[in-house]
């Protein structure tokens, strides 16, 4: 893969080439929808009717046009009606019971492939076939994108909705399929227009300003990655921040300071993911990160290969309020008594600033975060750490604990500045994510399982833990 | 819409980009490859079992290099291989009987939109999920699309093979939505391949060398357009051929020869469709050519508001064999004796160059191709033209009929040299579309309607015309 | 001309295609360059030594490679170095005098246009040969832009590089056409790394951060339009700023405030050009903004047909100096003595928030300005306002005078917060620009020339006043 | 470099950006014609009085609807007119011959850098500036090509057009420097309008269809390569066609086969130019080849490692005619009187297609060519073959005599079928080409200096020979 950065110009050249993708409003919708408003006998057609319309026989004549003057009515509708008309999608657009019944009594006579099939068929739900219809229109799918966003909001006071939103999913996932989508350098020549989607979507540091930001993308050492779908041209998917660094970093701080001196990138041996965020709420559950992050690592290898290691440097937001339910539980297999009367020093503020009480915590807070990964578990069996359970379940090994790597307010609330590397490397990561994903097994670096063991304990050996 | 051959060079970007969105081949799925084959106790690993490892956890883990790796092998596949491939697709891969077994119970013991759901999800076939997980690789969707086309040379053959095919279908009509379509002009500054295909995919009209092809593309009063999808950049999917005139012409050589004078694009008042070609069997039954046209005209009436008509030139490819089964119909309710009588000059070869036999068969013929649009059915109900279906199924209407319209030897051999103009008028396409789908009506103009009264019989009272 | 917003991306292209159009650095530099050095005598080669080779056999040979070889040592060398190359080139590039004599003798020898032809070519300076093989390199071009740049620091101090800067002039002036320009619109799509050149480069009304930026940029009522060189593709070299509005606007604080209501595009009937700004000071002389501006009314009014009227919104940054010059003048052919005890009111700090000395000042205060702009005259017959002298020799119309218009403590100083609008309607540019340019013509409104006659003076009627 | 297939793309969109840059066509243009028009005495404003309009004031302010106007009238005049028109430029567009005489008599009171230079611009011919200023019409650049093409229609029978076609040259070489060109690889998916021009002005060996072409574009060992100018964006202004094969090849019928089997590109080791055509008959005296081929040679070398030799196989064109006279010289220093017997075998048509007579012709005929590379000189001592100049001016060097090496009648005809390769060998470029450049010498090598030696005469010792 050449340097993306030179393909960035090709990549805005799609976002003009959607204006015409998707044309110009045709003045057919204009037509349709003035007639249809003429023989309304209410002010006007309601969503609900026009959704209806689109899947009839009018909806294969002029499906555009109708999917078009849909959509236009949904941008100019009220908080309210958006979800009456999410209600009775739910509600009205499931699958035709007609059909199911009739497909399951041609199941039951004769059970066979066919009638199987011909059942799975009557039991889609309408608003499938509906959700294709929206999508002839111009900006279709962003459209249906920011519809399913609007679920977000209602999905508490409204359980109905979630089959609705489970649909939006299936057909998001086909849609938004990684064989779609473009991988694209994110760089200080990317329009602004892009850019500031960057600074809005930063999950992780949050990115104060557009100086902030130019001292992620310009650098020689830095790098950022996103995905992009042909339909949503301007909008990044999901990305990626990337440090090119000598040796592992052990805290933020050092990566994100504006008055470093950047490496030459021929200088660096190690890339470091040290920022992912999704930017879509409306994708939720269509997961893009484990193929951004793979792609970037098989492309960085193959322009840099002077790269070695390929690591994040992640935040570990469950460990404080973990490890105070632990402090304070009679029965932990983690803590013993003297490491919860050790651990009373992160009660004292601004402990983090004195290098004697640093150095106390130093074994036991490690020993802690150690077992939070290694031992704790979810009912599920799962880690319980949430940034741990996607880079795991990735198939990444957990490589290193940081003390203090962040010392942001944040950092401090959530982790008591705790950061932690995981390590990708390629030849181990199907072997891993299969002991992940069927044993639960968190796979470690041998650090990190000394941590757990460093205080020499009878319990832990009897610790399950995964030698990698 | 902007002229759309100044955008050309944007559209070939996307070409550009797919090499990059499509990324080179991993490294990574080499190293795969490399090791499955070692553990192969046989000298590679089947199709089959690689099929089944992308729908399993190491799916999950390294989907991009295995799902690279399977269309790699498929490529190098024997034709023999390739079918017994997609006769386990058929066999193997279907709806999983025990989740389906399970999800009806649960539906039976509980009947409501979540079983019913559950039950829609466990009979989706599990190729449907392969499917998807082959897209991960580059050109999967390319290669997807091929593999299908294999699927209709067996299809006689090997019935099994249909609900593999609709599943195929199923998922290219998601795909290939029209959302996702781009409509782009061909010219004469398009790029060299994308030409040749163009030649090579003509059905219609062939065209004989590059000479003939510019005389297509270049002139002021000729237009070509194409939808094409991203991820299949440099491939018409579907392109139509556009001469703009005065008037609707009568015969398709006008528009062909090479050394008229072109008209001036601001002379013209009509728009006339002369050919429509599909170019990918893998993508049968997705339909293009309603959108296509469609989109043509409404982009054609921005541009040039002096377009007022826009019709098609078309062949009636199912005329000369009706014709001669009606003649020897004893019981035809469109041909009397008389008209039997005089259309045997048809059976004399050349008659076509006779002026007074043309002149004696004139009324008689466009009678008799009245009845063949009008009154003729298929059992179904519908006419008996296929291209008739494919523009009154579009909302257009049958306008004119034009004898001699097509002298070439083909023209002569499956119509007699007959051809129509079907014409779309926007503002009725949705009516008109109803009443042929609702009804079965041909809506046909009242010059059409002429045709068949003409000769004044008693059984034309009571033909089931419709009336535009 | 189609909205160019949407042609950003074809431009960017350019950007990458320079990459290409000036190549990698090539291996034989480097190879010319070793060796180059093991036979010096010296450390290093000579700029001006490589400069003679780039003009031998040698550079016909090597061209490209020499070429590249001096400008990357010119890249590294000190300021001191380089002014010793400019002085080189000063004396040592100069006509070759003996050719001059030559050429000199066989024109009075046998006077014609065949020997004046040749003592026109004798007569070249060698550094424009020179400057021609230099940009044989890879960012030749720019790295000659940036050569004329270093000049001007020393044009004081080193009167001998009067010639050298003109050489680069005539060159600039060649290669710089507007024949050669792009104009491009910029927008909130456009680059990043350009767009900071937008916050860098504006000179009248400061841009201070990128929010600021993005509200010259982003609203449907605001443009912003520049030229680019294909081979400093990355470089506005001239931009300016556009508001469109309702009506001719007297003060720029209502353009700028970052609160106000975007106007629709189709309710606008004004554009008004209220900043202008070149980047490039190796380029001075090369005269870009007459085009520029020539070409936004063109392009502006085709786009928009609703825009009527196109007028600058403009400083008057000599207007205060010269008025207090204009205030102790005994003689003073514009100011009565009446006139100066009113104006003693602008030496009271904050007149401008009391209304009644607002009120007071109005009709002097623009009865002078009419007087600076019509009446006073720079020694060579030309006014003195250097804003007004660009704008009139472009054969704009000195339109209204606007009292307050600029309240900034800058706006303040310069002109007691007076600022101009200049009117651009095409069909009197030719004759306003011939007026001016033969006969030193100051063509005003009627509204302007009132004010230099309002106060009933009988001096009024003996002004040389140029009634448009 | 990158491979330059995939820019194409971004290239063709220059071709989109001079639409742009060029602008459309100002309403001003139109109405300054008209009343232009409308003052003029005659039918029509004659071309040169609007080139005076275009120097003059009005030049100033309407320099660009000016020079639309007058090339327009260009265009539509007849060839009479536009000799008219150049003889104009000749007579009284030459320098301002009042200003020259003024100059000189500064010069002569006061010899000296400044008066210098006072007297280079003003015998600077006014025509110059003139261009320049039409260069400010859209399609300017490609307007003045056009009609400098015009001159050499009557460069013999108007001699006064000499001063101004030098006029054209001077300009030329500065607006189409090499650093202003950028070199794009031409292939398959190359817009056909450009591949058209590649057809038409391949000079060397002519181009039969569109198979024939692709046939030299699309195989994995084969490439072409032209220079463009921003300004004529969709012309090739020269190209070289190349092939890559292993070892040096002797005959060019290997190469255009098209029955051949294509070699994969890293089985090469060699890239052969064999074939180099200029296509811009407006741009003669402008040299493009040598830094074409030296940029292909430095690009191709970085893309495959593996090509170690660049040579072209050429024809000889003035080998033939120099050959009959030769052997009819009664004082030949090369061919002895058994030399001339044995080549009256030449005289006996089919005598290529004679094993045996070939073979006694080899040795004689090698000789000769030997001698009309290394011996034979023109007046100016420089060598009779016009690609030998053009080759050896470059610093290649002459490697190698193939006999037969192009059997097709033009080759039979022009030079017995002869053919050379020329070997470009960077590291000697530069040495070689200052010893043609300076001495005259032709660089060759040893194989082609015995075949002069070969034959043992007296006279072989004396000959002047260079021995790289």
């Amino acid at each position: 893969v050449k340097p993306m950065s030179q393909n960035w110009p090709q990549w805005t050249q799609v976002s003009a080439l959607l204006g015409d993708l998707v044309q110009t409003l045709s003045e057919r919708g204009r037509a349709v929808l003035s007639r249809s408003r003429e023989v309304g006998d209410e002010p006007h057609l309601s969503l609900v009717r026009m959704a209806e319309a689109l899947l009839s026989r009018r909806g294969e004549a002029s499906g555009v046009a109708l999917a078009e003057l849909l959509l236009d009515e949904l941008t100019r509708a009220t908080r309210d009606e958006k979800l009456e008309f999410l209600l009775a999608l739910a509600r009205d657009f499931g699958p035709d019971l007609e059909h199911v019944d009739a497909a399951l009594e041609a199941y039951r006579a004769e059970p066979g492939l066919v009638t199987l099939n011909a059942l799975h068929e009557a039991s889609e739900p309408r608003r499938q076939e509906l959700f294709r219809r929206l999508n002839l229109a111009r900006g279709g799918t962003k459209a249906l994108v920011t519809l399913r966003e609007e679920i977000s909001r209602h999905s508490k006071a409204e359980p109905d909705l979630a089959c609705v939103n489970d649909d939006f999913g299936h057909l998001f996932g086909s849609w938004f399929n990684r064989g779609f989508l473009q991988m694209r350098r994110i760089d200080w020549t990317t329009p602004a227009n892009v850019l500031e989607k960057i600074i809005q979507y930063e999950a992780v540091h949050a990115i104060s300003d557009w100086d902030d930001l130019r001292n992620r993308l310009e650098p020689p050492d830095r790098r950022c990655y996103a995905f992009f779908h042909p339909q949503l041209a301007d909008v990044p998917l999901i990305f990626v921040e990337v440090a090119l660094t000598k040796g592992i970093p052990d805290n933020v701080d050092e990566l994100l300071t504006l008055d470093r001196e950047p490496l030459r990138a021929d200088e660096a041996d190690t890339a470091v993911f040290y920022s992912i965020s999704n930017t879509q709420k409306g994708l939720a559950g269509v997961s893009f990160g484990n193929f951004l992050i793979k792609q970037v690592v098989e492309d960085l290898k193959k322009e840099r290969g002077n790269l070695k290691t390929f690591v994040t440097l992640s935040p570990v937001p469950g460990f404080a309020s973990w490890l105070a339910k632990e402090r304070t539980s009679e029965s932990s297999s983690i803590l013993s008594e003297e490491d919860k009367a050790t651990l009373t020093l992160l009660d004292e503020p601004g402990w983090e600033t004195h290098e004697d009480k640093v150095s106390t915590l130093h074994q036991v807070l490690l020993h802690a975060a150690a077992g939070y990964f290694l031992v704790a578990r979810r009912p599920d069996g799962r880690p319980l750490d949430p940034v741990g359970r996607f880079h795991l379940g990735n198939g990444a090994r957990l490589e290193r604990l940081n003390m203090l790597g962040d010392r942001s307010p944040k950092g401090l609330k959530q982790s008591h500045g705790l950061m932690v590397n995981y390590l990708y490397a390629l030849d181990h990561i199907e072997k891993n994510h299969e002991a992940y994903a069927e044993r639960g097994e968190v796979i470690a670096s041998g650090a990190v399982q000394e941590h757990l063991l460093a205080s020499d304990r009878p319990q832990a050996a009897a610790l399950r833990l995964s030698r990698a």
